[in-house]
């Protein structure tokens, strides 16, 4: 077993991951606990909180270096690093890092979030995305998409992050599909297989020529026509509301010119939302390039190494 | 006062509102009971709870005529009444209409709902909304657009109801300051006066010139980040989302066709959103016309005189 060099922490609101990593990568050991979220962390203790997730790692191999991202860098977190500014790559990440020495010598690396301060109306944020995209690769202009609750699009441009923004295609589709009139759908059952069928005819009105599908807010009320009409099942609707959102957000952002017809674009991530994602490209004539696996850690890897220079 | 000649029900799944009407439209009674919604309704003990509704008109009027529209003619309701498609107008609407016999003699007439079947992906539909389209006038080629949990946008051509088109923008407004994580909001203050520089912010961005509000998954995010930045203040959530989605309705009706900017657009309704949208309308260079009050009921008394002819 390798060496472990290193322990990353994606430490967020509701639970603290814990890796413990050799020089060239490798996880050699990993703790997740719900109890170390920062939203259970009473009366700033973040320190024993930590000790108390990767203690045994600290007595196994020394005051090892520990590199943190997520929430935990928030206001609500440990302490607040500002955000880094787009456009920005590597360097001004690393730039942006503050550290900590911890009662045991070890030194805490925050890694800082990012701010678009073009999008508008209002500065676009993230707080962890910009490691997985660091992770993927800043090596050529492409555009990314990091599928999520609030799902990231960005943009490599001449090595850095030029921009980004936010879609919160997962958040409306778990209000629409839970708590709404016209699309509550039937919980999933655990485990099973997507209804491809259902997830294609959504994510098919959404890519389709027509202009009916640039109206988000008609084209979500075609869960119930689809039942009225008898062309929809309940059974059906889940699936075929995930693809109509996620296809959704495809045709938002080629409006908004995050991609056109004929491009190759990254999908970042290993997200059990990356198969939709995926097979939703091509409806938009879009090829996918693959990133590499455990793109956070590889990007974290890289902001620390620069910022220990 | 007038002598009463008809009863006209808006009867719903929620409620039954009663109105005594005269000849020439005067309202000389009303009644409104909830135990009459059709979804409290057992058994389809339908006449049961019209006359416990409004049995005493009948005693002291005699087995007046009873005209009725709203869910209580869906599958749910006292009779399925299908929907009539459009284009269609008066004469259409009067076809279809459908009549049954009271055990004390009074003739009820069940409206026909509204069924677009050039809608995409599935024809969309309405149930009473069309009685307000009538009853606003089908004299003048415009269009008009009806606000609430599940606004309508229709367009009048030759004096009929050439198409309508279903926009969820009441819904997702209580989706998302209820129940989101981006945009819960403060609990209004019952008979307050509108945030309106909040709304007019929301309103503001999703009718600006530039293509960020084209991504409405994307927009809505900006009730998060105007927090995060500082720019908006918690008491302000409520409406600023409430002008962003109403705001990014008209806008996809723009997109869609429903309007050109310079447009004369009819609003129709005493809804409390009415205001709402009579102040974007001006942001997206429209002008609005004002309709008769009582539209619903204007409607209802003009199809079910046709459908007596």
């Amino acid at each position: 077993m390798p060496r472990p060099t290193s322990i990353i922490l994606d430490w967020g609101t509701s639970s603290l991951r814990a890796m413990l990593v050799s020089e060239d990568g490798e996880t050699t050991d990993t703790r997740e606990t719900s109890s170390g979220g920062i939203q259970f962390v009473k009366d700033g203790a973040f320190e024993a909180a930590l000790m108390e997730a990767v203690g045994a790692w600290f007595s196994a191999h020394g005051p090892l270096p520990v590199l943190a991202s997520g929430m935990i860098t928030s206001r609500n977190g440990w302490i607040e690093v500002p955000y880094v500014d787009t456009p920005g790559g590597i360097s001004e990440l690393a730039a942006g890092t503050r550290k900590l020495t911890l009662g045991n010598g070890a030194v805490i690396t925050f890694l800082p979030g990012m701010r678009n301060p073009a999008a508008r109306p209002f500065p676009d944020v993230m707080r962890g995305e910009e490691t997985q995209i660091v992770g993927f690769g800043l090596d050529k202009n492409r555009t990314l998409v990091l599928p999520g609750t609030h799902s990231k699009w960005a943009r490599i441009e001449a090595g850095r992050i030029a921009g980004f923004q936010t879609y919160a295609t997962g958040e409306v589709f778990a209000l629409l599909t839970k708590h709404s009139f016209i699309a509550k759908a039937q919980d999933p059952v655990p485990g099973a297989e997507p209804n491809w069928s259902a997830f294609d005819r959504g994510a098919e009105f959404a890519a389709s020529e027509g202009i009916a599908a640039d109206a988000f807010l008609s084209a979500i009320f075609s869960a119930r026509t689809g039942i009225l009409d008898g062309k929809l099942k309940p059974e059906d609707i889940l699936d075929y509301v995930s693809g109509l959102v996620i296809g959704s957000e495809f045709r938002q952002a080629r409006a908004t010119g995050w991609f056109k017809p004929g491009d190759a674009i990254g999908i970042v991530g290993n997200n059990i939302l990356n198969s939709r994602y995926g097979r939703i490209a091509p409806l938009f004539d879009l090829t996918v390039e693959a990133g590499p696996e455990n793109a956070a850690k590889r990007g974290i890897m890289l902001i620390a190494a620069a910022a220990a220079e």
